[in-house]
């Protein structure tokens, strides 16, 4: 059954693709629309271009996580004009590079705000449709590093992504008597095809990241950077992710997977989800609350 | 060796016991005092107390970890009055619960700030002193849940508390070259002898709070209360985390353990947190950075 679906972040990257592939499907997807330019024109016009092409349901709407007005007006556009809406695509974010100590509290309280408390905003807007409605699916695009993959040099966007991770999983078995179902989405490594990488946050503190440069960690931002980009191989691309949530959209309520992992690097995250998970899940039944493990359909 | 410490949230929990512990075994140790309520006084005055009872070195400190001049003064003290600091335990913290739905976004910000940025301010005021000592000690006082159990009611916190369990882990290698130790300590479920709960935030919008006791979850915040409290053994004390802080203080440098698990409900986190650690190690080899995984002594 066609489905109405909001992604986050879908100017470009994961969310672009998935926006695509979700629509190609038979859904109605609304692709939310940002950009740190403050120009969004040229994504809106792809978006309408595909949509009269491929004679698919996808349509843009401004949406800026950091504004509550912002996000609300997003969820009352969906709802207004679809009467529903099925699915939260959490698929925004914002990343980092450079030492932890070079970048400000300031920045970590802001990378936690896009990359975390957005969600929330959105979670907040968009639950009480689902709750009405005793239906609904979250999709959260977290990060294989959380369980894998970890490297120097993005300590504030990985730490803010673990934080994403954990409250997904709370809020999944929270919602799930509710009706709503949660899948965590885990991708590894992509150092080609999106701008996460080329639109991380910079150092507060250039002075600190210059004192690490001329210290025994010299040459650690660089080494990191062509460490971390020899890892994925040559076939890697986001469309992997984008095909991996086309493939979940099909798929019944009911039988959605708690966790995907899209990792073209295999750092190990896949297994130690499992035995984390595992671990949730025993720990809910030692505490007898063994009801909330499924969702009510 | 004597070495110099500063522990933050020693006023009560794992903080004062480990503040007195760590004093028991020789070294010098400032107590960071901080209070809900503004006043410290009868903290301060426990401490000077068992300091002169016991022949310790032990001294409060003011310390409010949303205040950068708050810390960086604290850390003045410690260094002008002894010349240098050796070791830092970041153990403060706030709880929360609740529904994650029924915080605001403003409350994921300060469940941050306290448990993550608070962490940061402190690193970026003792850092540049065990950098240019090429020696040091970083403690932080991470949490069972972030690999571990995990329950519903307390998403937040849990959330700041998996971002603090990653960032720790940036730090520890982008400041292993630099003479600077970590060790991440993950204490599970302790419901006596803290303050931890009963301190916790509670929900700013308790209508959100309300409906999620008035629909299908009807019970939940109680049942996870009595699950949760039923979980650790009689014997479970925060004492344990304390002694377990005492032995690590007496660990020769070089020495140090990566990571501690003290948890009297056997949860599985110690488990999860070796494979997840393991894979962090096998991407950095992959990624031709051995060298940050031993401590340059």
């Amino acid at each position: 059954m066609s489905q109405v679906y909001l992604i986050t972040g879908a100017s470009t990257g994961f969310g672009a693709l998935a926006a695509r592939a979700i629509a190609k499907r038979g859904h109605t997807v609304f692709a939310g629309m940002y950009s740190h330019s403050g120009n969004t024109k040229e994504y809106e016009d792809a978006i309408s271009k595909y949509a009269k092409e491929h004679k698919v349901d996808l349509r843009a709407v401004p949406l800026d996580l950091l504004s509550q007005d912002s996000v609300d007006a997003a969820v009352n556009s969906v709802v207004g004009s679809t009467g529903r809406i099925d699915a939260v695509v959490h698929n925004a974010g914002h990343m980092s590079w450079g030492p932890a100590e070079s970048f400000s509290a300031k920045q970590l309280l802001q990378l936690y705000d896009i990359n975390v408390v957005g969600c929330q905003r959105l979670n907040q807007a968009a639950l009480p449709h689902m709750r009405k409605a005793r239906s609904g699916h979250l999709i959260w695009i977290c990060s294989s590093s959380t369980y894998g993959g970890k490297s120097p040099m993005i300590g504030p966007y990985f730490a803010a992504k673990a934080a994403q991770d954990s409250l997904a999983q709370c809020y999944a078995h929270e919602l799930s008597l509710w009706g709503i179902e949660s899948t965590l989405v885990s991708p590894g490594v992509f150092t080609k095809g999106t701008d996460h990488f080329k639109d991380a946050a910079n150092p507060a503190y250039p002075d600190i990241a210059a004192e690490y440069e001329a210290g025994p960690t010299k040459g650690l931002s660089e080494d990191t950077m062509s460490g971390t980009a020899s890892l994925p191989p040559p076939d890697a691309d986001p469309s992997m992710v984008a095909d991996a949530l086309a493939e979940l959209s099909d798929i019944p309520r009911g039988k959605k997977p708690f966790r995907i992992c899209v990792d073209p690097v295999g750092d190990g995250g896949d297994a130690a989800a499992l035995v984390v998970d595992n671990n949730k899940v025993n720990f809910y039944r030692r505490m007898g609350l063994d009801r909330l493990l499924k969702v009510q359909l």
